[in-house]
């Protein structure tokens, strides 16, 4: 009987090494030979899933959008739009040393963006999926409230997107905490009457 | 006669040709060969101003922090505190094609800022000036309208930082025009009273 070999757990086990690698020594010193080391893995094996390093940087990229993606979806599963929307826009403020990690790795995809358009798509289509969903959200919170002209709603949520990137990268740098950090953007989802937020 | 060298001239010229190293190949290539034939000089020349590899990194993220505060003391030199702060504000959000490469640039030293101390320092320095210049500016903009107590007015305060940040990291990854972030941007302020805002 053939073994049976889960092909996504191990190409999911490469990029996580190739994501230690990217943090350790950033994204330009990324090679076959140092994801293998720093994942334990043969090089061979690397190449049976990758062909490219630019192909394994790309999925890396990929990757991190799909684990927010998934950390959200399952926080924000049975609950109301409110508490939805604090997931949505707390969810990249990181809390632990592996969300910390994250948060650096992240950043070496954004700043490599600007020169990489495969990695700049990977991030715009992020980018915009969340703010698709922050004004889907904050209209249906609205709604119960009192009606919103579009625009305005629009021009709310991409402040709200943004206000929790920029909180983010203080966090990044050091120079808040994470609980700080969530009650800033607490307060402000409160007063734009978003109940369920929860620093 | 001894030929006068502009030692500060050469030392800038050496952080632009770094500058550009970081953007086209990322903090991690930097070495003094690639910074050399970036800048069309001497590795000689790099080694007489900056002892290591390390040194001149580091130099390059306090002359980007110098150059971020220069451009802001030029447009808020003699402008009221509304207009500062909205010189504080707006002045990351990258306009011109020079602006967004320093911005990418920003990124890679905040992305390596996670992992390396001397360069944590200097970020989390011009950090916490442009907090505490923004917290005087917001007082000495609302002593004019209304007393607020002290610590709503610094989460105020760095509440506006942060969502500059986001909306710089929107326009950095091609999201968003420099038109429309400066525009959330003065909608904001105008919105907490801010009077000084121009999009």
């Amino acid at each position: 009987m053939p073994r049976v070999v889960d092909h996504a757990a191990r190409r999911l086990e490469i990029v996580h090494a190739l994501w230690a690698v990217i943090h350790a020594r950033g994204l330009d010193s990324v090679s076959f030979r140092a994801v293998a080391e720093a994942g334990g893995v043969s090089i061979g094996r690397i190449q049976h899933y990758f062909p490219s390093k630019a192909a394994l940087i790309r999925e890396g990229c990929a990757q991190m959008v799909a684990a927010a993606e998934g950390k959200y979806r399952e926080q924000a599963a049975t609950a109301p739009p409110g508490s939805r929307l604090w997931a949505l826009l707390s969810g990249s403020i990181p809390g632990t040393d592996a969300e910390r990690l994250g948060a650096a790795v992240w950043y070496a995809y954004l700043a490599k963006s600007v020169s990489d358009p495969a990695l700049a798509e990977i991030v715009l289509d992020a980018v915009r999926t969340s703010r698709s969903e922050a004004i889907q959200l904050l209209r249906a919170v609205r709604d119960e409230l009192a009606a919103t002209p579009d625009a305005a709603l629009e021009e709310d949520a991409l402040a709200l997107l943004a206000l929790g990137d920029g909180l983010t990268q203080r966090v990044l740098v050091g120079a808040l905490d994470s609980a700080e950090a969530r009650e800033v953007l607490a307060r402000e989802l409160t007063r734009q009457g978003v109940e369920g937020g929860s620093a």
